[in-house]
């Protein structure tokens, strides 16, 4: 009986000294939660940035094409609104038939009136707590890419060429909209994984304690050399021989731009995204 | 009225010795040809490599994702095909309203039943022959896209993600199909630079003499080499620090795919394009 206990005793010990060790490497690697893991969320907001930057880089092979914007061009039976807002509400409600908005990570532009999914239904991990789902800032993504950054990186002129331009008008809003919401998943690795210092900002609604402790700065400065790199790599002119980049210190959008996208919007957004997220997180 | 004659005499000749200077000048540049030259339309062909390769890096995000090509898996009330032949056709039916394919370089995967665009109508540059617009190979486009490429440069597996995936894939066929196409517009230039040569082969429905007007292989090595370059620096993992290719030798999509889809089908089906489109030149 007593060395029955003893070995009783030996097991639990080895069980917790395990599971103690897989706690430090998971930490070591990121906090693990439900598959989902700090390292697994900067791989992801990394390839993003590529996403992002390819998706200006195409946009601005196109002038600023005026006319697509204006809500007097356009004349839509159904509707009011620019050839633009034509284009994205109802490519949106195209993609939510094939099912786009089912994945929790997908936020629509025009969330009102879109028609169910057609497509039978997928069974995408449950990682976020469900009243995250009513967070979207979509709107003032909108407001920001139309009117503050598009007229910093597009030439003037009009080529005609609306329907395309308001094409990737869409994917640069489907980019950035991706991005900034998944603080969404930033949020919930950090709070799963210092529960005891976000519980109490949440239940005190302290909007700025929550913010200083999503807010690392150092991380912040090496995203935006980051993503002007991104801009130089990806929207210089590629030649043949050594010369790689033809013209010199010429990039199809300029790096400052996408750092200070990065720095003014981008990253101010996400925290946005996750203070409101935490705030929700213990409904 | 001698010296009045004399005068007239030296104007002409004057003028005359001007516009075979422009004309030289024009040659040494590219053939000019109603503000369409041969260095205009080389500048456009390489841009386009960019908007392919990123097009491919940014499918390449999404695994195989199959059901997204089955039939069987998809219903749409109003018709028959697979979850992406209702987003692209769909997809078409917005941009065609929005004006798309106003612009002659913009060919659909489903002109039948296409809806009328319901914006103003602009004057896009006539430069090519009106018999040209009934070259389309979009029907082979998406034939070698999805049943040759996309298996060579997808990872296999599903993530459910397959609104975004058929988005995806109609950037990267619009992307092939307008590089495909802009065939017209070589082969126009080429016509209008050298008509002494390509008329007579025309006349005699000669797509042999044809093809080897129009084809050059040093270009075409050339142009292998380059795109493999730009899957290179587009597709390289960007990191802060002197170790700009982090992962070594791994890149977002196969340099050397990316040269064979160049060498095997956009190349060879671009000469298909500039054959046909030659072939009407003169209707």
């Amino acid at each position: 009986m007593d060395s029955c206990l003893v070995m009783v005793l030996i097991l639990v010990c080895w069980t917790c000294l395990i599971s103690k060790v897989e706690m430090a490497k998971a930490k070591s690697k990121g906090n693990v939660a439900g598959g989902l893991t700090l390292e697994s969320v900067r791989d992801s907001l990394i390839r993003q940035e590529d996403t992002i930057v390819f998706s200006l880089i195409e946009r601005a092979r196109f002038p600023a094409n005026a006319p697509a914007y204006d809500p007097s061009y356009f004349s839509d039976p159904g509707a009011c609104g620019s050839l633009v807002e034509f284009v994205v509400k109802q490519t949106e409600a195209i993609q939510a038939k094939a099912g786009r908005y089912e994945n929790p990570e997908e936020n629509p532009f025009f969330p009102d009136n879109l028609p169910p999914s057609q497509a039978p239904p997928h069974k995408f991990p449950r990682l976020l707590h469900p009243a995250g789902m009513s967070v979207n800032l979509n709107k003032i993504i909108w407001d920001v890419y139309f009117n503050k950054l598009l007229p910093l990186f597009v030439a003037p002129g009009d080529d005609g060429n609306y329907a395309s331009t308001a094409a990737h008008d869409l994917e640069c809003l489907q980019a950035l909209s991706r991005r900034i919401h998944y603080g969404k998943l930033v949020a919930e690795v950090k709070f799963r994984g210092e529960r005891k210092d976000y519980e109490p900002a949440i239940r005190a609604r302290g909007k700025r304690t929550l913010m200083n402790l999503l807010t690392n700065k150092k991380v912040e400065e090496a995203v935006k050399r980051r993503v002007a790199k991104k801009a130089m790599t990806f929207g210089q002119e590629v030649k043949l021989g050594n010369d790689t980049v033809g013209s010199k210190g010429k990039f199809k959008v300029d790096p400052d731009i996408v750092s200070r996208l990065y720095g003014e919007w981008v990253i101010p957004l996400t925290k946005d995204v996750e203070v409101e997220y935490l705030l929700r997180r213990l409904d």
